[in-house]
């Protein structure tokens, strides 16, 4: 199995831009987890999972030995050019495709093609439906032709985009009704927006912001009508989730109105509700579900991970993503432990009579890259 | 171990009807798992968990080696008679007696006195309350009799059922309250059940359908008043389940009450819930839990459910089932990997010095009939 | 990695004191697990993951082989004084200090200093504030100056104790605002609690009883506010608990405001949410859980608890802990399975290449006792 799942060019069908800056110690230790920063109470973050994994893995690429020691690693690091860094860990991840976020920069980071380029690899575009929104009234369209302004813009974006995502789960939560909203209820939503916005922009120098049940609804609503399949953060991210609003089985009665409509629906991340969405994935025939995040941040114990969600879900409906942000480090990583845990999971079974072989590899190729070309229609047919 | 246990004869405690006519690729796959229906999207339910333990361990039964493709395997067993495929899993299932739930019959299913004949074990009765309920008011009995009808009926039934099942957690949810409903409240629930009743029958062609958290409790009463045990529907469904309201944790405040009843509760499924249910078995005296369904429909890997069950539960509240619907399969797949998983947790234990091989076994036959002979009183001593 | 191991002595941050009487098989049963007893629907408790650990792993410390019968055990318990039994459990331990929580007393218990004494090692305590705030009432201060009566009373406790400790999630829940609660708040909450006590002592022998959001609130940020570190009980309990208000994810708003405040948070037991307490030590600096509890209930497969809390927890962010309460085989048993769970899962990743022998012994002496040192400031650094 080694063998040809190393050779396995996979589909990272949700990550992000990563800085092009050099990081010292703190600041590396600032980007590598969901944690915003070490503290001095808890110690180095390199003493996680996630910190062992990359000494183990990431240090060889830096060509130092493996299981270096944190400052030789981030100061080996420093000493090379981030661009070369960069390129090592997206060229060595081994990528067919990436479909890469937009929508979420607080400082500069690569853009997809430039992702693209370093990874030798086609880079597809999926919009932040929220971001979208704020832009439209940052730009100052009135609050009576939002409804439609905010439309038109994703379906301009749906031109060349392959996906939308939502992150409700970070806002109002994921607690969205089934029913597409009506047009006053979206008129409402809108108006409740503006005033944030007003607000906002006035008084504090700060920004429009989506949250808010109805106005989520309504921008996953136009992205169906586009026909882009749209992605949901579920469970596991840093500090401003609420994870108990996280969980995917919220999105149960709006997974009901969409299964009608056809629409792949990815529940990304998932941890620790990854069993949810399996159960998810079976029930419903268009949800898929991937592992990401949480994949790297597990390190080594990754299999245990995927083995979970892969208890309920059909093995066509199985992705795998990255999640990548910051560092380069992370998309090296997830495909490096996203490749070994395949090999671990399907060779037990293979090892223990569960399938054969040629039912092992199949299946491989299905959720590493297989099942994203159907859902998204990589190859121009979706 | 593995000869003690593959002698072993258990009963299944909660099990269904299975059809007994012909069933193409479309129609088997319908009712191999939970999904209603294969889709485009997601590809064959066969890539699944399930899936492939059918072809490994069912295959052979059908003089097919294992591992034989869906098709040759869909099309063998539809070359054989029904009778004779439904014939050949169940006697193979090596059971000891069968609790068969005979509320639920969306197509004609074998009566449990069918299944009975065909495992070589007696075959008792379930009685569904809800569908008790939905019947006596389709039968026109009318509101002002309905709480004496229902708990009539309930009554004459469990001269002959061995327990009772409430599905609330696919109606009004698990959030039921722990105090026995007042007669006024009854009334009320009733007269609420009737509107419903005539407004579905009137105008749609509709049924009468219980789903409301009082009359639910009700039903749950009628039974503990007869002295029946009773089932729970909790956790893993099809998609009509919310699955965040069939955690068995809400069933907190009525399983308070019930303990001072000393009737046996049997919390059925339960995945992904189960550490959840192991907890309540632990802390009542008179909670029991299976981990039914998720059984077969997790394959080879289901050791790792009643390990994680087991953690809490003291061996003594654990029960068999397989939650079988529609295939027969579910009989014999369920039974099988049940009998390995035991072999698995409990020869591990063994192995590794944890217990001694006559407690491994005498545990064994606690979980797989001993238990529920005791909270059922199949013996004549219930 | 074992001989540095079982050399290795640990922190106990949270127990309580254990009883010195006589136990019969009922009374011993009683203690053994968090069931309030054992019940003839179910048998005997020694059937669980815990029964037999205690039986292989105690039985040698009463000079009987391992695995002996229960009845045997429990005769040759009851045939060695009590205070003989506490010293071999404790003694045997290997503890390098405890934190005992003195606020639970339903009967007579060894105080801190007799345990310190068994175990050879500091005694510190941890006090209870609910506790605190109900011996406040009792001992008739006036609701007027409760707000600072109770006030005083932690910061008097604060000059020996080293932590404070929460059981909100028994009572009104883990939904605990983030805000500090306003004076007016805090009074309109004293005067609930004397509204409540009142009615209690006046009408039926009662007791005051702290069972108020605000008023939980208010307690944890008298305890900040004396420097103390907080414990929190989450998850696992008796079956006074309703399991799905003790999620820590509850706890979200509360840790986002404490974090800015520094105060270390130790969240216990966690069980069966031990993964989303993980996820919270990920992402606050000031976050620190175990798995206590569980651990010894869980036996010979702790393992797979810690290993799955360590998920996402950095390494400098667990501690350890029994929990034991009445038995003193808790203290024992608690404290042999933890150093076998730090030598499977990191000598797990040793073999495996995951990380090296001298991380993976540095990582264990934080987990064993370098965090709780810290957080706790056991060394007159806090």
């Amino acid at each position: 199995m080694r063998e040809e799942l190393e050779s396995l060019r996979i589909v990272d069908h949700h990550c992000h831009g990563v800085v092009q800056r050099e990081l010292d110690r703190e600041g590396y230790e600032g980007l590598l987890t969901e944690a915003s920063e070490p503290g001095a109470l808890g110690g180095t973050l390199f003493d996680s999972r996630l910190g062992l994994a990359v000494r183990r893995w990431c240090a060889p690429l830096l060509d130092l030995p493996p299981h270096a020691p944190p400052d030789e690693y981030v100061g080996r690091r420093a000493a090379l050019d981030p661009a070369e860094v960069n390129r090592r860990f997206l060229a060595a991840a081994g990528l067919d495709a990436l479909c890469v976020d937009t929508g979420y920069t607080p400082e500069p980071l690569l853009e997809p093609a430039e992702l693209g380029v370093l990874a030798g690899a086609p880079a597809h575009e999926i919009v932040r439906l929220e971001d979208l929104a704020e832009r439209t009234v940052a730009e100052g369209a009135g609050v009576a032709g939002f409804p439609d302004d905010v439309g038109s813009k994703i379906a301009a974006r749906a031109a060349t985009a392959v996906g939308a995502k939502s992150v409700a789960a970070y806002r109002a939560g994921l607690r969205l009704r089934g029913e597409r909203p009506s047009p006053a209820e979206v008129w409402a939503a809108a108006a409740r927006l503006y005033r944030q916005a007003d607000l906002a922009m006035a008084g504090h120098g700060g920004a429009p912001r989506v949250a808010d049940e109805t106005m989520h609804r309504y921008l996953v609503w136009c992205a169906v009508d586009c026909g882009l399949p749209v992605q949901f953060h579920v469970g596991y991210g840093d500090s401003d989730v609420d994870l108990h609003h996280a969980d995917p089985l919220h999105l149960t009665p709006l997974l009901r109105a969409l299964e009608r409509t056809g629409t792949p629906v990815m529940l990304l991340h998932n941890y620790p509700y990854h069993r949810n969405a399996g159960y998810l994935a079976q029930v419903f025939t268009n949800v898929f579900l991937d592992v990401s995040l949480a994949t790297h941040n597990l390190g080594d114990r990754a299999p245990v991970l995927l083995a979970e969600a892969l208890e309920l879900a059909p093995f066509g409906k199985v992705l795998y993503a990255s999640d990548a942000y910051g560092l380069a480090e992370h998309y090296y990583l997830g495909a490096l432990l996203f490749r070994r845990t395949l090999e671990r999971v399907l060779g037990e079974g293979v090892e223990e009579g569960s399938w054969t072989r040629s039912d092992a590899l199949r299946i491989a190729r299905l959720i590493g890259s297989g099942n994203a070309r159907r859902a998204y229609g990589l190859d121009g047919t979706g």
